[in-house]
């Protein structure tokens, strides 16, 4: 049972641009209907950020809980597992957590930009079997379309067989809009004031920088397997920073990815100089406690529940839930 | 206060594609990570239809009423108005019915198709000029960047002072994919079981063809300004069908808008052509009973919630209320 205040969605942050001598041409958009005009010349948004605010009745988590998704992917990966299980939105709801989803700019309900008019670049859409090697499901070319031919790592967690269910979530990315994406963040940290971000992977990257840009109001920060992470900072951090618990959640298989030991590398480098000036970083080795078999899509995996657990364990004990 | 068993998000319906012989190239997915290959060639889902499912604990309606949105919008279309007032799901919520927000196939969380290799077309991007006149806030033209220089309709509801804002709103979208989008509203309404549907513009398209393809589970349409409808039935009806009433909602300004007038004929005679093989088919003109000013976008105008509240009276009168 939950029982909720509101649930509110909206747009917040992105700008206004204006294109034209582009080509009018007719479209006909209702289907018997008539033709009509449609001149892309004029004024667009873009750059905006989706967000859905699940607003607890009496929340027991002290704060909203922001869930972050990864690289080409939406809010939609913290809802129901590819094997149609309850995801993590559920899991925190049902503690008493507020939660917020939301699309980064150019994914989801947050609309994409003309390009090459807006954004010069070409959006990367990724294909199933790229995101078997990448997500740890299995080695590089381990997806086949036929369930039976398909070759994942040993104790695989993710649940494979439901892989093409699981590729319904993708939705294109470009990858030249961190920039974008990080002020859009910042926007929303704003709006919703203090709060905890629980993020993954690419998303891990953006957490790390509002951490670091409104310190203030981010009371935790949980990072689901970082893909990447901001340059270390030089000399002292502001006080402040001090007092923002962060959490890293590794799977398994890493012997198994160059890819992902380097992105690993990049965010253990960063999180160490956080603990260097006295910033409490935890570290949650799921194969170091024994827990084999996770692959990039912790969320996801057979045992998503249980690291949500320890996820909730580890914000009560960081006074984050009462 | 609003009290859930549940809220799940989900993607249904959908196909796979196959593609081969495109460039691979490199990119920096990771700021400051590492590049790594991007391989477009590989299997794609395309075609799959996003849904999130708000069950109410205690339900008073008796069936989840799916909320489809217009063309070039999302399911957030249903969420907060662009001045910030709670919009129809919350409205619906409150009231105990149980809903489905969803996104058509190629909008919002659903992802869209590489063009032109999946779809051969271009998508259509909207731009605030374009909207201004087809949603009738104002003339044609009547928008400007400046918002004490745009023109607007006398007595306008919508919140112009927001329309950027709206426009937040906006994605892509195509016109040559209305035969996949049906399949995959088909496959939803299959899911969801015996339901209501309350669809706006397009999205009124593919609820009256749903309540032609499974007259068995959807139990009522009410529709908003819709801007198509199938192709009239030859011959009678199958008996299911005259069991589903029918609610056509219409706003204001139609003598300003040649494309409105032809859209409204269309669905109009549509609705007659129901109406002579005795199925229940309810107009609501709004300005014939007295309210001017409301836009295509009903359900964000200034009188949105009574609007809302007439719905829900008229379904409550159908027997879809306890």
């Amino acid at each position: 049972m939950i029982n909720l205040k509101s649930v509110r969605g909206f747009h917040v942050g992105g700008e206004m641009v204006r294109l034209s001598g582009l080509a009018v041409s007719r479209a006909q958009a209702a289907t018997g209907g008539p033709v009509r005009v449609s001149d892309p010349n004029g004024s667009y948004q873009t750059g905006q950020l989706y967000a859905q605010y699940f607003e607890q009745a009496q929340p027991r988590g002290l704060y909203p809980l922001m869930l972050w998704h990864g690289g080409g992917l939406t809010g939609a990966s913290w809802e129901d597992t590819p094997d149609g299980r309850a995801g993590w939105n559920t899991f925190f709801l049902c503690k008493g957590y507020s939660t917020v989803l939301s699309d980064a700019p150019e994914r989801g309900r947050s609309g994409w930009p003309r390009y090459p008019q807006i954004n010069p670049q070409e959006p990367e859409h990724r294909t199933i079997e790229q995101a078997w090697g990448q997500f740890r499901f299995g080695p590089g070319g381990g997806y086949m379309p036929k369930e039976t031919e398909r070759t994942y790592f040993t104790n695989q967690r993710f649940p494979t067989q439901h892989a093409d269910q699981f590729a319904k979530q993708f939705v294109a990315r470009w990858t030249n809009t961190a920039d974008i994406t990080l002020k859009a963040y910042l926007e929303l940290v704003g709006k919703m004031g203090p709060c905890v971000i629980v993020a993954h992977s690419q998303g891990a990257y953006f957490a790390l920088q509002a951490a670091r840009h409104t310190p203030n109001l981010v009371k935790a920060v949980v990072l689901l397997e970082p893909a990447g992470a901001p340059d270390i900072p030089t000399g002292p951090l502001p006080d402040v920073c001090h007092h923002i618990p962060h959490l890293a959640i590794w799977g398994d298989y890493f012997d198994n990815s160059v890819l992902w030991r380097e992105y690993r590398e990049r965010a253990e480098r960063y999180l160490a100089a956080l603990h260097d000036r006295n910033v409490l970083v935890s570290h949650l080795d799921l194969p170091k406690t024994g827990i084999r078999g996770n692959s990039h899509m912790l969320m996801m995996d057979s045992n998503s529940d249980e690291i949500a657990l320890h996820v909730h364990d580890w914000l009560t004990e960081a006074g984050c839930y009462r």
